[in-house]
């Protein structure tokens, strides 16, 4: 019988798992990272001591933060993942045929070892010779001339403190929207609508102002702190409501959440962040 | 600085609130009853150490469980809620001006004496002289003669172990059924799609047989272990799909989760359930 871990949140609120066994425990530049066998939910990585994402419950995730960019896309041809170490993300992506091109970029080079080594269950596209993994930071990487342009970017870095605060800007949201093509799409991870309202907000309001077009969505990932989630998704000429069947039917083979038209449900807006946003 | 207490599910995972202060805890013939001030979400009920409802987040499950029957039958003039002591189901329902009865049965006198003493906030409705309250088993209550029709019956149960046991089960829907007016609306809660999932597929099953058609609904209830939470539309004659848009636009003036966006979104099935079901 393990220990409990408890990501506790502003000292009111807790969510716990029993753990069993500490696999790995580093702590790199950027943050410290731990991979845990729980008992519920199998291995699971957590960074600065919060849950991440676990074996038995990434699929809430991953499939939200890709699917609904990957069936509306026009082109799929390159994808820029930003963040997304453990694999989850990446392997989402790789699997539409259409992808010639992935880049992981992350900037903690001891996430992504600890996840290939420890996490393989979650990261099995690692080998996919259609992926390139950069370790840099994702906010100088975009930046840079020379990046050619992309037809998704999906940005899955952690809460807006330490290394992933830049991923919450207007600069960054500017710079992907210049190696995004117009008909590109940026989805970002944008936070709890409860636990982190006024950052995800201030996300959505940034990228309607970069793209001209930012349409959050919702579901729920088990694992965080108030169950609640959102994700963003902008483009300056693509919508996420002309979704090209063809393609969710075959995500829908593999998928546990996603199916066309769960896409449609998660775009509509919780009343009281609907009046928020003026729509 | 209080402790914390936790809901625990299966000894594998927990979700706790701190708790200031206990403000009412007794014993039922049918259940442990606690009422206790947490940091987070004000004031909260206990159901034989489970969280049921807490005065910051119990309109994410009151929305949800009301106001899609509520926009949807054709009539709404008598409506039967089952269960629900806490207050707050009934007070959504008779925010509706068209509404002239509405009855709860409720089997734990305690329960509803405990929340209208100490979570007023919740229970605004108590006074409204369109209410009946009747203290008794609903099993046996909805099976005696000349109960009448009725417009929507609204199922808020707690979880299938006890006194909620019946409330599955195929009697229960028949009687349910009988009493109900062929366009009418039942609405139960139905479990976690995750947690519970086989308690939940077998609701919507039941449903499906008895009424001929049932529509599984999905939203979240951040206070519930898992997070993910689910209710069952059921009716022989009417669609959730058709919405009365006057009575949704009415309740919007009020609610902080429901629109009539997101009502139709809920009902996007996850797609394991959906194959699960055949759908």
């Amino acid at each position: 019988m393990g220990l409990w871990f408890d990501e506790i949140y502003d000292d009111m609120m807790r969510f716990g798992l029993r753990v069993e066994e500490t696999l790995y425990s580093a702590t790199s530049p950027f943050q410290k990272i731990d991979i845990v066998k729980t008992t519920k939910h199998g291995r699971a990585l957590l960074l600065d001591e919060l849950w991440m994402t676990s074996e038995g419950d990434e699929f809430y995730y991953h499939e939200m933060i890709a699917h609904p960019a990957m069936t509306t896309a026009p082109q799929i041809e390159r994808v820029l993942v930003i963040g997304g170490g453990d694999g989850g993300t990446i392997r989402e992506v790789l699997s539409y045929p259409e992808v010639k091109e992935c880049v992981l970029v992350e900037i903690d080079g001891l996430v992504v070892d600890a996840c290939r080594k420890w996490l393989p269950a979650i990261g099995t596209a690692w080998e996919d010779p259609r992926l390139t993994v950069v370790i840099e930071d994702a906010i100088a990487w975009v930046k840079a001339p020379d990046r050619g342009k992309f037809d998704v970017i999906l940005v899955d870095g952690s809460d807006p403190v330490g290394p992933a605060e830049g991923l919450f800007g207007t600069p960054f949201y500017e710079a992907c929207r210049s190696i995004l093509h117009p008909h590109g799409v940026l989805v970002t991870q944008s936070e709890s609508p409860v636990i982190y309202r006024e950052t995800h907000l201030m996300a959505v309001r940034r990228l309607e102002e970069v793209f001209g077009n930012a349409w959050p969505y919702y579901s729920v990932v088990p694992i965080y702190n108030g169950g609640e989630w959102s994700w963003t998704y902008a483009s300056a000429q693509t919508s996420p409501f002309d979704i090209i069947e063809s393609r969710a039917t075959r995500a829908e083979d593999h998928t546990r959440l996603y199916n066309s038209a769960y896409h449609r449900g998660a775009f509509a807006i919780p009343n009281r962040i609907k009046k928020e946003l003026g729509r």
